[in-house]
């Protein structure tokens, strides 16, 4: 007896042939995808199935991948406003050290996870301190989450030296480096943080373990320059140089690139996350995305977190970055449908080292999926649904999340977590908050 | 007795002083506001009112004015993608010419009215055939409309040649000169579509009866040539040498304008309409707004149709008016919050030249207005009402909304009409509609 089959939805499956079937579904059997068909092939399945979704009016697709992300930093949504990077994080830092320890962690990742997992996102590359607080508040609304050690050169929040930090890397691999719904990374925070050496020896553990590295590059000019000034080598020529770039490693920004470090990305298989909204507030710029794209870098789509976006809202991202480029580039097929959909689907998936398990819907992959409504009167009419995801929908379309076969958001709704008590919460901690940078 | 009294509401009035009640509301009575005031100093008008509506957890502002827009566009959602703007629109005209009638206009109409008042959308300058079909459909959902008859030298929809465009535009004055929902206006399509002489015709109309005067300007580099190599003027010179340009001219775009050309704009107190979602997908590129607003120009805020967009968010237009010019700037704060609520309220009220009766909450003014939801998790904490309705609102937070007193918008779903019904009726067309451009 199948657990689940879905019927009569427009399947977007995201697969290498961008497959769409317009009226079908698939059967989900012990938290994977059993086989995807026509609904007409569905109808034995579904009459003995545990349950049935009736599709009728929605696009059912993969679950969302956002690539990069500080989730707990919601906290500070709207703190400090109308600054460049530089000035903006000696502030958001300040705030973050009077606010931050594992309990507020937790606090604020629940509710930047809940706030993506309501929009559909079921995978999170996340940054942030306290990386096992990151995983359980994951764990509390139901997604699967890319996170682990980070590296920072000064105390920062948790005060640790090289030897903490490493020990606290190590930590979070015996933890959860056998959990499902974790894909563990290490998280220095960017070239001009965190020292040669202490870069090299984050990846050394990333390398030991065979998992994910990921940080910030090239995201402004300033630090191009401050880079270029101590090393004496631009952003990504720096860490290539280090040995840090290889299909594993995940870049978050990649703004201001010259076509030779294009060239290093592609070469070495690194993978640059774009995130339009925050490159846009921050004033940081725009990614050259189309260039890099052409070259045949792996682009994928990130929030950011909520203190510059101000929210995680990965169908804004996907609608930046499949207009941004054409008014960039005067060109108005700088960027497709597909390829910006792949971007927060199977190009995320591949980023993580997970496109065997997540980022399409297959057979033989885990049952991470989303049901978008498209009778909305913002969404109609619909002419072709790979156009509709990237032009049309909003977040408040994504009416159902399941991840690895478990309804996760029912009807708009957690299913695991009442978020009431977390928005109560944080705004208990709020006045706190706004008194940190007083 | 007072018709309605709303308090404990986070008031954004967005008058000229800015003010912001963090704990207040106001009365309604024969559809104008009487009074706004601390909740504590309406606990006796409350006592006494037909009704009373708690507003916690919500911002009450005035309803958001959007001065650009083709509603019955929507029903070409999606249809032709990823062009420029000229062999786009030849592809759209075609689609237009096989489907539109006075019945389909209208309803296309109601579906793009209805998207915009759901998302808290109580005025709009639409542009399309058949102007007393729009005010039909406005009607229909229950908001406010400025449009009229549009100039258009090729046949185009309606067949008609210049007198019958005159006669329609004057028809259009007979019939709702009057009326308090409608701001009545003359709208030639552009100076590329409309002979000079003709384009004057249509601002003797709309002087004579002191109404508004909308055409799209300055869109495209490609109409920038082609107007500068016919009339040896630049688009914005052009409209000034023809004397078009006045306090009760809209100009949507004004993307790719010299410095002269904004001092014009200045000097004559022509509005400017930003459009930025479709400039970006158009491949339009990016209008001048930091300049615009620095050299007085008044900048209001636009959807253009659902052809370009390819919605009608005003959430979206909002949150890029206030982000995009950052990063083309280089300057984290290029626009100010401030400045960017305003285009969608105070300068479009003062663009429709109806600042003495929309635009902001004060005593006296229409009783249009909206209450947004601030507690959901994407949007709190709140350290400040103005960041966080640019940085962080979506439509979807907008679930009650109201046109003169009257409630058009009831958590979340249109009071007035079946937008079903709708829906139901434009599915039926979709075939028709794709089969038009094949
Ligand atoms: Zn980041
Ligand atoms: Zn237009």
């Amino acid at each position: 007896m199948t657990d689940l089959v879905i019927t009569n939805a427009t399947v977007v499956t995201c697969d290498a042939m961008g497959t769409v079937i317009a009226d079908g579904g698939l059967m989900v059997d012990n938290g994977r995808i059993e086989r995807i068909a026509l609904s007409a092939d569905l109808e034995a399945a579904a009459a003995s199935a545990r349950r049935v979704i009736d599709g009728t009016g929605y696009i059912l697709m993969p679950g969302l991948i956002n690539t990069h992300c500080h989730a707990a930093d919601s906290l500070f949504r709207g703190l400090v406003e109308d600054l460049p990077l530089e000035p903006w994080l000696q502030t958001v830092w300040k705030a973050e050290g009077a606010i931050l320890n594992p309990e507020t962690c937790r606090l604020g990742s629940v509710l930047g996870f809940a706030e993506l997992l309501l929009s559909g996102v079921t995978t999170v590359m996340d940054m942030f301190w306290y990386p096992s607080e990151t995983v359980k508040a994951a764990r509390q609304v139901g997604m699967r989450v890319s996170t682990g050690g980070i590296f920072f050169d000064p105390p920062g929040v948790t005060g640790h030296d090289l030897e903490g930090r490493i020990a606290e890397a190590e930590q979070f691999f015996e933890e959860f480096g056998a959990a499902e719904d974790v894909f563990p990374a290490v998280l220095p925070h960017g070239a001009y943080t965190v020292a040669p050496e202490n870069l090299k020896a984050a990846k050394e553990i990333a390398d030991r373990h065979g998992a994910l590295f990921s940080t910030h590059a090239a995201e402004t000019r300033a630090e191009q320059a401050d880079i270029t000034g101590r090393y004496g080598r631009s952003v990504i020529r720096h860490l290539d140089h280090l040995g840090l770039l290889d299909e594993r490693t995940v870049l978050a920004h990649c703004v201001h690139l010259d076509d030779e470090e294009i060239d290093i990305l592609a070469r070495t298989g690194a993978t640059a996350v774009h995130n339009p909204m925050s490159n846009l507030k921050l004033a940081s710029g725009f990614a050259r995305v189309p260039e890099m794209l052409a070259a045949g870098v792996r682009v994928t789509l990130g929030t950011d977190g909520a203190i510059s976006g101000n929210d995680l809202d990965m169908w804004m991202a996907l609608r930046l970055a499949a207009t941004l480029h054409k008014a960039v580039s005067a060109k108005a097929d700088a960027v497709s449908t597909a390829q910006a959909l792949a971007m927060m689907t199977s190009a995320g998936a591949a980023a993580l080292n997970a496109g065997d398990r997540i980022g399409s819907l297959e057979p033989g992959k885990l049952a991470d999926m989303v049901l978008v409504d498209v009778k909305r009167p913002h969404a109609v009419p619909m002419f072709d649904p790979i156009t509709h995801l990237v032009y049309s929908t909003a977040k408040s379309d994504v009416r159902h999340v399941f991840v690895g076969g478990e309804q996760v958001v029912r009807d708009g709704v957690l299913t695991r977590h009442a978020i009431e008590e977390t928005i109560e919460d944080v705004e208990l901690l709020t006045p706190k908050i706004a008194a940190s940078i007083a």
